[in-house]
């Protein structure tokens, strides 16, 4: 498979750690990789066989992915110089198209739905990824990339993907946080963290193939006020005021 | 394989739905099912090609496995007569042996750490099964059920059962509540649920492999608050302040 757009990135953090090798994989050639630490960019260049941009200036590809932190985006979209045979898309669940198409006039989003750490390979063929263009010309471009690399690919506004990542935050990060409290009452008493894993297996296996409200268990659906009591009366007051506050929140949403 | 202890089990909910096709692939012959409402112990029974008891009284195995509502167990094991050739055994994660041992000669405790329900099956074999004797004879015979049925089997007093069952509330039944309120968030705006799960999947992957406290992401432990306030503005008041509170915990927790 050979793609003919030239595509150069910006960033070489978590996203682009899984987009990169998922774009090589898919045929394109990456002509350049930018990062504002020109020893990030080198490392990145080395560890998938690329170029290292000196300035983000040289960055002439057809399509740049800016693939940083939220709070440098505008710095970056504002520094890339005006250029209106050049594609720019960034990567961001809570950032509009417009922070781009404010100063450029092709802009694009390629919002991949998904969790990223530098040192696990997502298969990016199961990221759903979002993506958003403010002309018909971007929206074809960027709808053929995320067809040759994902196999769910959606077409939302800026305001739907904020929403998006918004519910993202629940199910990804405040559940992590629940496992840290699992974790927690595990250690404090001694007891091996690794037999609570099954459990965290299954409990989203379950959400895999149901809708998570109607599998919902534990003592604070059935209103198990023993229950409640005994555990809550073994917790330290901190985590104790969560178990409560999280058991109210079940009873109310699913009483 | 052909084991020799007579076992029969009383219950015919989620936990006994997965322990008896263990037992029975274990080699374990299920001698009676009893239930206290007959018409679930003749559809388990035929389900699973067994005999239902007309009366609890009837059940004379070796060991009797007590698989109900942690609030009807009390009363089943006063109703069981007192017999000293017989092992009484409860699956509850936050009853005591004694419930049994203060009745009983024989008391022990097989709690299989998993969330079940009646249409998954469950390969037990990935089970974390925690026991607990109140002599040396109950422990044997424990022991060679658990072992025969899982991989993994751990002793633990009732204490330990109890901050067990406890941190497998958080991990399992507050996470499914995390599911869900993304669930609503999507629903609320017509976004498919779908395209979450993925990200569901990965989440609980990372924490099968690591430290869960280590791999915590999103923007409360970046302290990220203009993103924050991008998330809670379009939240309804109610999931807007579930939002913050869980993102003050995460500040806390990780801070």
């Amino acid at each position: 498979m050979h793609q003919t757009q030239s595509i150069s990135v910006i960033g070489t953090g978590n996203v682009a750690h899984s987009l990169v090798p998922a774009l090589l994989d898919a045929g394109y050639s990456i002509e350049l990789v930018y990062s504002k630490n020109p020893e990030h960019a080198q490392h990145f260049a080395r560890k998938f066989n690329l170029r290292p941009a000196t300035k983000i200036t040289d960055l002439k590809s057809q399509i740049i992915i800016i693939a940083i932190s939220d709070s440098a985006l505008e710095q970056v979209i504002k520094t890339l110089p005006k250029n209106e045979n050049q594609i720019l898309v960034h990567t961001a669940g809570s950032q509009p198209i417009e922070l781009i198409g404010q100063y450029h006039m092709h802009a694009g989003v390629l919002y991949p739905l998904q969790t990223f750490s530098a040192q696990r390979r997502v298969d990016f063929k199961n990221v759903p990824v979002c993506i958003e263009a403010n002309s018909e010309f971007v929206a074809k471009q960027l709808t053929g990339i995320a067809n040759h690399i994902s196999e769910m690919v959606l077409q939302v506004n800026s305001e739907e993907r904020l929403q998006i990542h918004t519910a993202a935050v629940f199910v990804c990060n405040f559940t992590n946080l629940m496992y840290t409290f699992g974790k927690d009452i595990m250690e404090r008493y001694n007891l091996p963290f690794d037999i609570l894993r099954p459990l965290i297996k299954e409990t989203a296996d379950k959400a895999l193939s149901n809708d998570p409200e109607t599998v919902q268990t534990g003592p604070a659906i059935r209103n198990d006020q023993v229950t409640l009591a005994k555990h809550t009366n073994q917790l330290n007051d901190d985590l104790a005021q969560k178990y409560i506050q999280l058991s109210e929140w079940i009873k109310k949403r699913y009483g």
